[in-house]
């Protein structure tokens, strides 16, 4: 598939996941600055690749990505209350992100707090009000994101990148932060994506080794950011690893090494994807702009 | 029933269910630190009201408590996160629960505040795995307990209970923060015990009516043991309402005004019960033991 094709998709899905996220929002009775702290973050921008991924790999099987969208919604949402619970000032302690202040520091840090709780509860609230799919695919979408956000997933990745800080990592160990706290979450949009297309076991393996490949892609291209990167474009001061005391691939690898690592990690997801025999159009791509990203 | 059989009935559950929180968190793959975190508020010890409220549903009903026992843990797992998160500097702020140190003053806040995202993420994972019932029900089980835990519940109740800090609060905002900060969880606790047990829709209102007086009797028991009651048996210091600036019972209407209130929502929740020709003895019993319990 060409490159417009991939614009004009991600700009029709991502319009479509925005206003989902805002109108699930909405409609809830409650306090209206924990309404207000959650629209902050959830509108606060990104590239809301989590939901792409997975309207891109309902695609690839032929399915109507417009049927994952409350799925797709709620991932994002996990993925913004982590972010906001890791900008808190006793974890990474940002003010700013995506160029426009932290939760916390709009809003003070026990709303913030609360909003990524609510935020996370309100994710699986999301998933049993689907229409489309039965209670059994329901459930399975569930397992898939709890697993995959939780101690074993996204918070054990956490635990580890806070326990990480001034200590000389190995490989294996930055692998496992990286697999964990970025890599699992990835994993989900692409797995829940394919559940809710009917993929069989077979291709549910393949997109689990394809989603390794890129999230341990996507983060080395973070840490290559946070080096070479354009303040401007990310949106936050360069250098805030080294500031943090946080082991990267280039500091582990050189800068060379880290490139290399990354162009392995972008091949082999290719891979994976050409041996799923599926319109994977787009996944390609989406590999390609993980790779090449400047924010 | 006589009271001897709450009693027998309490040990048998309690132990079921902490048993049950310890192995279910016993089984992750996760680093070290967060699950030792996740444990020592698990085992905090705390009365189980909410996992024994569920039980003593699915009793009245005839039906074996034994197959809540995942639900039921995974409401105990929410309310733990949620005392956790409470805790917090940023929030009340304190150092002793139950006679021992609070999460954060043990493991630090940021392990504190993801140990509280873990057992909140796992709550619906634990759902997921439940044996004995069909994906309806646990999309049911799913959609009460995210409903009451979320802004529309829970979270919505500490939020006003924070923003309400140093106001001096009408009946009707007091009511609310406890409605939802206590109340809704209570309430999730009852009404998924009755939907496990099959409850019809008038069952299900009379239940949800029981809880609300429940709820909020168990709030002004708590504002009046702030006052009068035994800090040994609470194991924390007295006086933390007035200390956190914090509106309750008995400041709005006076001691003798707030006892009359408890006495009225006592009476109120067994006449509901009264209402369900059901076996509700427990649950009786369970009312009685909210209105006088020291701790």
């Amino acid at each position: 598939m060409s490159g417009l094709t991939l614009t004009v998709f991600t700009e029709k899905y991502k319009k479509l996941v925005e206003q989902q996220l805002k109108d699930s929002v909405s409609q809830l009775a409650a306090p209206e600055i924990i309404l207000d702290s959650m629209h902050y973050s959830l509108s606060a921008g990104g590239k809301r690749i989590r939901p792409l991924l997975t309207f891109a790999t309902m695609s690839a099987f032929g399915k109507d990505p417009e049927t994952g969208l409350l799925p797709a919604a709620a991932i994002e949402m996990i993925h913004t209350y982590s972010l906001i619970h890791d900008d808190l000032p006793s974890m990474d302690d940002d003010d700013l992100r995506r160029g426009i202040p932290t939760n916390h520091k709009v809003y003070g840090e026990a709303i913030a707090i609360l909003a990524g709780d609510a935020l996370l509860t309100y994710s699986f609230q999301l998933i049993t009000s689907m229409q489309d799919f039965d209670a059994e695919v329901k459930i399975k979408v569930m397992e898939i994101i709890a697993k995959s956000a939780g101690a074993e997933g996204m918070v054990g990745g956490q635990v580890g990148d806070i326990e990480g800080e001034g200590k000389q990592l190995s490989k294996e160990d930055l692998e496992y932060i990286h697999v964990h706290k970025t890599g699992k979450m990835l994993e989900a949009s692409v797995l829940v994506g394919a559940h809710l297309a009917g993929a069989d076991k077979k291709q549910m393996k393949l997109l689990t080794e394809f989603a390794y490949h890129l999230g341990l892609a996507f983060q080395i291209r973070d840490d290559i950011l946070d080096v070479e990167g354009d303040e401007q474009l990310i949106g936050k001061p360069l250098g805030s690893d080294v500031d943090n005391h946080k082991s990267t691939y280039p500091a582990l690898l050189t800068m060379e090494g880290a490139k290399k690592e990354l162009a392995y990690h972008i091949a082999a997801a290719k891979e994976k994807l050409a041996q799923l025999s599926l319109q994977t159009g787009l996944l390609e791509e989406m590999t390609d702009l993980v790779a090449n990203r400047n924010s």
